[in-house]
């Protein structure tokens, strides 16, 4: 892949930084931070709660900003494209979708969104969905019928099942129905901070034992102690989840929400499901998105992750692999069709 | 590209075969036939009167062609792909519309079906269109506001102008806007045969004038003496077009409509934009599809045109370029790209 010879800890010469999910504001200011901290490429997510024709509405405004910002951004369809994005001093943009409302009630939609960029699906938000359950329900049942069907297509054309919202049964019934491994693109462990979107030990050791993938949070409320979380906390969580899973299956997943007004985190939580408030990871005092803590603000903010985890004993090369080679020998795996 | 020493006249190892536009009611059966008739590529109607969503139903549809019949069809984006399916023994599929209806009244539209394969689009059928005017109304205001921006657009990602059932000055418009050239995929000089889809010389100039191809037409009412028709008056008829476009300009575009019920002639005249009949070319008295020439039956006659025209005295390689290599050297300079 590269030379560690011109490592320079986080820097552009570096590690690939790679970020496992992001949902900004998008803009060139954001564009331009991405270049400052040395991001080679991100999944971004292009739908919540958005049908596949919002959905594809969404797309096009992505292909409005490709067009505007071919200096600082292009899209990726592939680990090659974010070395060749790399190359260029571009950010690889990486589709997403956090729910599957996008494919509707149609498995033919897996393909047309994979042929329009999309690499990974949540099979669940934090609802029960048409194929699995979501963190928020009382009961998890599990995969459905459709659930086993979609998986089996998104196996087929390499999109990436990502259970980052989802229930815990649901969570391992999919990562054992999947013949590909899959990926919880953000979220932390459960034991380090007990929060209903962080991950037992069970879903993590079965995700490791499959080949999947975990990206660590940098949302508040997946840090122990939300905005106040220190640097030195959450590196040392990277060091015992390293211990657990192995250190080439982890990575970053920030759930970055930059410059997002507070109307977008009740859009994630609301959609159209409920026409009351639900406030989520929140609360009726605390309803908007909470700060970031000090030491991750923004895109930035990368060289400070890579610089604490080696204060925490992480050699170069395991730096290099979390902070994005794990995820781009994960890509190289993943979205490429498997006949 | 290739070698004429093997050249066999029609046969697998001569020519490419390209045919610019056909709409079968597509089966094994029928990709049998393309393979019986060495028939390399065939740019294919997806959508008339779809809009978007039901377009995308209609590509589903394809993908699940291209999963069942592997051996026989593969989809092609670029003329290499082409090139691949011939080395494999499979007819290459490029996607079409014949009119704008699947980009509804959204020019970001054209990037997302570009995208998903489309390569040709008419810009107005036999009526008005919000792009251009169609042959079949009584004036003609040519390109639209809406039609020039989509021109661009579509010359900006690589899809061609199509103009094969559109009105006179809309067609000169289009030509004249588009800094790429156009084709018109099916239809035969006005002179040869006076039908309205038919066009004029003032339009073939134009079109060759610009880099632009003419794919001709065996759908019996573009023929002169319709299902009667000999295959010595159709190769006459192209090496007259020779002499008026140049040999490189021109190539075949079918409109092979085979096995399809006559219920869908009607929805390609009719739509959704009258609750009475139109019968189009037909009449109240023969409102179905003409049966085809007899030398022109399927797919499986192709090589009886290209013996056709060597019989009125085209070169090896004259035949070879209207075969298929024209098209496919138009192909190389229309679906990538420009920035």
């Amino acid at each position: 892949m590269k030379s560690n010879e011109n490592s320079d800890i986080g820097g552009h010469i570096g590690s690939y930084v790679i970020d496992g999910l992001q949902y900004a504001n998008w803009s060139e200011k954001v564009f331009r931070q991405m270049r400052e901290g040395g991001v080679d490429a991100v999944h971004v997510t292009i739908a919540y709660h958005e049908l596949f024709r919002e959905t594809v509405g969404n797309i096009e405004a992505w292909n409005r900003l490709f067009e505007a910002h071919p200096d600082l951004i292009v899209q990726a369809r592939t680990g090659d494209d974010i070395r060749n994005a790399r190359t260029d001093g571009r950010t690889a943009i990486l589709f997403g979708a956090q729910t599957p409302a996008p494919i509707e009630d149609d498995i033919g939609l897996v393909e047309i969104l994979h042929t329009l960029g999309l690499r990974f699906m949540q099979l669940s938000y934090n609802n029960q969905s048409l194929l699995a359950t979501g963190c928020y329900e009382a009961e998890d049942r599990g995969l459905t019928r459709m659930g086993r069907e979609v998986v089996t297509e998104m196996n087929r054309v390499g999109l990436v099942v990502d259970m980052s919202h989802s229930a815990e049964r649901s969570t391992l019934d999919a990562i054992e129905h999947s013949i590909r491994p899959i990926a919880i693109t953000h979220a932390n462990p459960v034991g380090w901070h007990p929060a209903l979107r962080n991950k037992s030990e069970t879903v993590l050791r079965a995700l490791t034992q499959t080949g999947g993938m975990l990206g660590f949070s940098l949302y508040p409320h997946h840090l122990q102690g939300g905005s106040d979380c220190t640097l030195q906390a959450f590196c040392a969580m990277v060091a015992d989840t390293a211990e657990l899973m192995g250190v080439d299956r982890i990575g970053i997943g920030s759930d970055l929400c930059q410059n997002q007004p507070d109307s977008v985190v009740q859009w994630m939580r609301v959609g159209r499901w409920t026409k009351k408030n639900d406030f989520g990871e929140g609360s009726a005092s605390r309803p908007g998105f909470p700060p970031q803590p000090e030491f991750f603000r923004d895109n930035r903010d990368f060289p400070r992750l890579a610089a604490g985890l080696r204060s925490v004993g992480f050699s170069q090369s395991d730096i290099d692999g979390i902070m994005g080679e794990n995820w781009l020998r994960f890509f190289d795996q993943s979205f490429v069709a498997k006949s």
